[in-house]
C-alpha cells in the first residue's frame, strides 16, 4: 500500500524528520511518501496558521492519490475536510496518539508547544470524545521550529513538563503534542518509566490497519464527498481520490 | 460604528440579502458593510467548502477594517482564526443565535439545509457549550442555492421540520441553519407561535452590544495575534486589524 | 424601549450603582428604571437569601410593566419564575456576563463575593450549558455590602483573584460576579490586559438585541404562564406583564 | 425521631394522602408531622408556582423543629434554601426517588404531570449527577388537582405513559413525578412488572437512614448556615432550626 | 428483615469489623449476617484482585438467601452481576456511600487506600452518573491490610488527606473509600467538622429502606435473570435467590 | 510476533471462527494462537455470564505468554484485570472497534446480540470517553448461539437493525457487537453501503500496530502489577507475563 504523508508546514527539515518516523514503523510492503505544501506556514502554531495550511494539504492529495493520508500536524489540521476528498483513510496524527494511548492507559497528558496551541488540541479532545481520558494539554513553551535547532535545550523543558504531568495529573502515559517531536518520543519514555506517544508512527500504523481491515471513510454524512460546484479563483477543482 | 459582515461564499444575491437583513436591525449609528471574498465556494454545504472560504474571509478583514466582524454563514466558518486576526470582537451567525435563543427558551432546535451540514454543526454546539441547550440539529434537505431561487418549495419543507422539531423534540424555539433564511425567520415565528431565529441579525446587535460595552477580543490564550511569521507563496502578509 | 432594571435585594445604594451602570451604556432611545423591593434581604449571598428575593422580583415587574427586564443580581434569582410570568424578555447579569464573555474568549473564570455564592453558580452554568467554558468559580471573600463601603480593600482582593485566575485557571477573561462590582470592571480589565466583563451592562445591551430583533420569551414549555389559579394569602394576584 | 413532611402547597387533601403515604413506611419509633403552608399556590406547577410556595416551607420548618425534614414536592421545591436553614436533614421526594431507583435499575424514565413542569425535573435530575440515569422525563397531561378528582382517569393515562417509557425507552424502572401519586406506585409496579417509585416513601426512609447514621448537612460551602441579616418586611427573622 | 453483608476479601478481622459497624445501625428486627468467601484475595487494591472476588461474593449469596445484600468493598465488586442473581436488592458500600453523601453535601470527596483504587472508584462515579458530585478521589497511600495492624499511622494519614480535601477541592463532606475505614468515621467527622461517611452503614440503611419501600431489582434490562445455561467445570449452577 | 487471542466463552466453535477472522488479517510474520477457557460459561450474555469468563481468561493468558492479547468477546469481559496481568498490549474487540470506527466516521451505531448486554456496552462507551460518537446501541435479539446454527435467520434480523439504524440514528458506520458475528462484516457492508466493523480484525490490527510502535501497557496507576499476595483457595498463583 501507499501511504502520503502530509508535513502541512512548509519547513521541508521537518517533512524529513517526520518521512523518517514514519518509515521506521511501517511494513516492508507499504510505501511511505512525506511531503508538505510549497504554500502557506512554515509552522503551524495556533488557529490562525492552521486555516492557511489546508488548501496545500487538499492540492497534495489531489496530486498524489495514495491507498491512505496521514496528516502530520498535531491539531489535525484540515482533518474533516481531507476525509471529504478521498474514500481512502485519512488519519491526523494527533487523533491517532489520542487512540492508542487510550489502548495502553486509563489516562494520558499531552505535552505540546505553545500555550496558544492548547485551546485547539482540548477542542479535538471534546469533539473525538476523548477529553474525559485527556487529565491537561500542558504546554512547553518551545515554539515549533525551535525543535529543528541543534543546541536548543527543546529536550529538557519537554522532559520537565512530562515530569510535571506524571506527578501532577497522574498521567499513565504522555502524548506529545508536536510531529516535530517524533525523534524524542523513545527516550523519554525510557526516562520517565510511562509510554510517551508520538502520533506520526501511530498515525502511519493506524493507517495500515484500516487498509488490511479495508475500512474506508464513510460517504454518508458529514464526510460525503464535495457535491461538485465549481469554486471561484484560485482552487481549482479538485478530483476526489479513490 | 462600523461593522464587516462577509458572507463567506461568493454568491452575491445572498450577500445582498445578508447585508439587507444586517441593516434591519442595526442602530442609525451603525455602518453595515456587507461583502463577500472573489475566490472560493458558491455556497458552503459541509466541512469540504468551509475550509477553501476561510482565506477569503480573513483578507476580507485585511481589507476593511472595522469594529465588529459578523461571519454570516451558519458554519461559523472561520470564526477562531478570523479572532486571532484582531482585536475587534468577530461573531459568528451560529454562535449568534445560539446565545440568543438560550435567552428566550430552555431548549431549542436547529433547522438546517442539508444533512451534510449536520455533523459540523453540532461539533460548534458542543465547543461552544450549548450542545445541552439544542434538542437536535436538524436537516430540511433544502441546498443553499435553492434558498435563492423564487419559485422553489424552501420554505414550506423548512416550515414543515419546524413543526416536526416543536412536537417531537420539544424545542421551544426554533434557530435556521443557514444565512440564506434570513428573510424567513418573521414570518415562520408567526406561523408556528415560537421565536425563530435568524443568526445574522442576532449577530449584528450582539456585535453592537460587543462594542456598547467596550469588549475586544482576548488577546491571550487562543486568540492570541499570529506570531508575525512569513508565509509561503499565495498567502500575503496580512496586517491585523486593531 | 423601556427596560426595568431590579436590583432583588433592598439595598438602595446599590440600586443606584447599578442603575448607573445600566444607563451609562443604554442607547439614548432607551429607558432605564432601576428599582428593588421594599422587602426581602439587604444582600443576596447563597441558596437562603436567595428564595426570599423572589416574590419581591415578580412584585416589582407587576408594578412596572416594561419591553424588557433585567434581574441585577448574579445569582440571577428568580430567573425561570419571572420568565413566566412575562412574554417580554428577561435576562439574568449573570448569564448575560457569561454568553459576552463566550463571545471574547475560549475560557474564563468568574470571580465572586463569598464561598457560600459558588455553588449557585457553578449550578448556573451546568444549566445554561456554559460550564465547559468557565475554568473555574474563584471567590474573593468579599461580602457583597463591602462592595458599597468607601476605604475597604475590596478592589485590591478581586484584583489578585484575577491575577491567580488568569495565571492558574489560563483564563482569557474575567467575569466578575456580583452586581456591587459594576463600577470596577473597566479598571481591571486595564490593569490585568483581559476582558473583565460586568453583567449589568452586558445584561442591558442583550436586552437591547432581543427587543430590536422582535425576540419574546417562548410561551411553550418550561416558560409558560401561569396557569391562573389563585394563590392563598400574602400573594396577591399577579397579572402577567406583556 | 420526628420527621416534617412538608407539602409545599396548599392542598390540604393532598396533605392528608402524603402524610397517609408516610406513615406507612416509618418505622414505629419514627413521627412524622405533615403540614403544609398556609399561603401559596394551590398545587405547583412549573417555576412560577414553585418560587411562591418557599417562604412558606421555610416558615412550617421554622414552627416545627424536627430531626429531619421531608419536601413532599417532586420539583424539591425550595431544597437548598431549606438545607441552609438547618443542621438537621433536608430531602426532596424528587431526589429521594432518583436515588432510590439508581440502586435497583440501571435506568429509569420519569412521568410527571404537565409539560411545563419536565424543563425543572430535567434541569434537577442534572444538578445531582443523575440525568444520565434518566432515560427521558415524560408528562403525561394530568393536572396536578386532577390527581385529587375521584372519577378522573389519570390513573389510567400515567399508566399508558408508563408502558411507552418501558417499551420506547427501554426504562428499567418507573419513577412517578407528582407527591400526589403516591398511592399508585404499588399497582402499577404489579401492573407493568418493574419498579415503579414514589418519592414520598423514599424521601421518609432516606431521611431514617440519614438520622440512623447520624449525617447531618454539611455547613461549610453552598449551605452554610445564613448570615444572620436582618431582612426587610414581610419576613420575620428565622431561627435556623438544630 | 436478613440482610447478607458479603466483605468480598478473605481476611476475616475485617470481616468482623465490617459486621459490628453493620449491627451498629441495623434496626431491631434486621439480622445482619457478615461473610467473605474462603477463595480469594485477601484484600481488593485494584482491578486485577477484585475480578477474582467475585466468584465467591456470588457463590456466598446462592449459600444464603437473604432479603438484601451488601457487597462491603468501596469498588462495589461484582454489583452488576450479583445484581442479576437475585430479585432483592443489593447494595454496594461505595454507591451507598456516594449517594448518601449527595444528600448531606453539594460536593464530597473520596479518601481511598492506594493509588491503583483510584481510577476503578472514578469509573463507578462516572457509570453511577455521580462524577460530577465528586470533587476529587485522592489516595492516602495506606493499603488496606494496614487497617487492621494496630500502631500503624493509618489514621493520621487518612485525616491528613481529609484537611487537604477540604482546603483544596472544597469538598463539604468526606466518603471514607474502604471497608476497612468503617471504625474511623465518627471520630474524623468529629475532627474535621463535616459529615464524614463510611459505606457500610449508609449501603446497610439503604438496605432497610428499600425493604421497607417494597423495591427490587428490576428484571428487565441490564439485571435480567442468567439465561439458565450451563456453566463448564469449576462454578456449579447457581440457583438465583428470591 | 504471538497475538493470544482468547475467546472467553467455552464455545470451541467460536473460537476456530475468531481465530480465521484474526488469521485473515494477521501479517505474515504474525502468529496467531486462538483459545477459549475450559470452564465458564458458553457464551457471553450480559453481566452475570462476564465476571465467570474472566478467572478463565487470566489463566490462559498465563499459560501461554504472548506479545499481545485480544479479548475476544464484545464487553470487553475483563480488560481491565488483564491489562495488571501483564505488561504487554491488551485490546479488547469492543474498544477495538470503537476506536477504528471513530476513524473512519464522525457517528457509529453499535447492533449487539440480545437487550440485556445494551447496558453493559453502553458503560463501556462511557468508560472509554467514546459515547458521544455512539449513536445508539441496539440490540437484535439474537442470541449469541444462534450465530453458530446455520439455517438461523441471524443475518437477516442484523441487517434489518443495521437498515434501522442508518434511517434513525444517521448512523455513518455499524460495529457489529458481537465476536460471532465476525464472519458478517464484509458482506453487510457492501449490502448497506457503510462502513460495517467487526472488533475481530480490528483488534488484531490493533495489536500489531502497538507492537511495532513499541507501546506496553502502562504500569503506574490502574494497571500497576499485582501487588503479589497470596490468594486463597482456587485461584492459583498467577505470573504476571512480559
Amino acid at each position: 500500500m501507499r501511504i502520503l504523508v502530509i508535513n502541512p508546514n512548509t519547513t521541508a527539515s521537518m517533512t524529513a524528520k517526520i518521512g523518517e518516523a514514519a518509515a521506521s514503523v511501517a511494513s516492508g510492503a507499504t510505501e511511505i511518501v512525506a511531503v508538505n505544501p510549497a504554500d502557506g506556514p512554515p509552522s503551524i502554531e495556533g488557529y490562525f496558521d492552521e486555516v492557511f495550511a489546508i488548501p496545500g494539504i487538499i492540492a497534495e492529495m489531489g496530486k498524489a492519490p495514495a491507498d491512505a493520508y496521514v496528516i502530520a500536524c498535531f491539531d489535525d489540521t484540515g482533518l474533516d475536510a481531507a476525509r471529504c476528498a478521498t474514500e481512502a483513510p485519512v488519519i491526523g496524527i494527533g487523533e491517532a496518539a489520542f487512540h492508542m494511548a487510550s489502548l495502553v492507559a486509563g489516562k494520558f497528558s499531552v505535552v505540546t508547544t505553545l500555550a496558544r496551541s492548547v485551546p485547539a488540541i482540548e477542542h479535538n479532545l471534546a469533539k473525538y470524545g476523548l477529553a474525559s481520558r485527556c487529565a491537561r494539554v500542558r504546554s512547553s513553551e518551545v515554539a515549533v521550529l525551535e525543535l529543528e535547532r541543534p543546541g536548543s535545550n527543546a529536550r529538557h523543558r519537554i522532559s520537565q513538563e512530562i515530569a510535571r504531568a506524571i506527578r501532577e495529573d497522574h498521567a499513565e502515559a504522555i502524548v506529545l503534542g508536536c510531529a516535530g517531536m517524533a525523534d524524542l518520543a523513545h527516550s523519554l519514555s525510557e526516562e520517565h518509566g510511562v509510554p510517551v506517544l508520538d502520533g506520526v508512527v501511530c498515525a502511519v500504523t493506524l493507517a495500515e490497519s484500516l487498509f488490511k481491515v479495508g475500512l474506508k471513510t464513510s460517504k454518508i454524512g458529514g464526510y460525503a464527498a464535495p457535491r461538485g460546484k465549481r469554486f471561484a479563483g484560485m482552487f481549482a477543482p479538485l478530483s476526489p481520490a479513490g
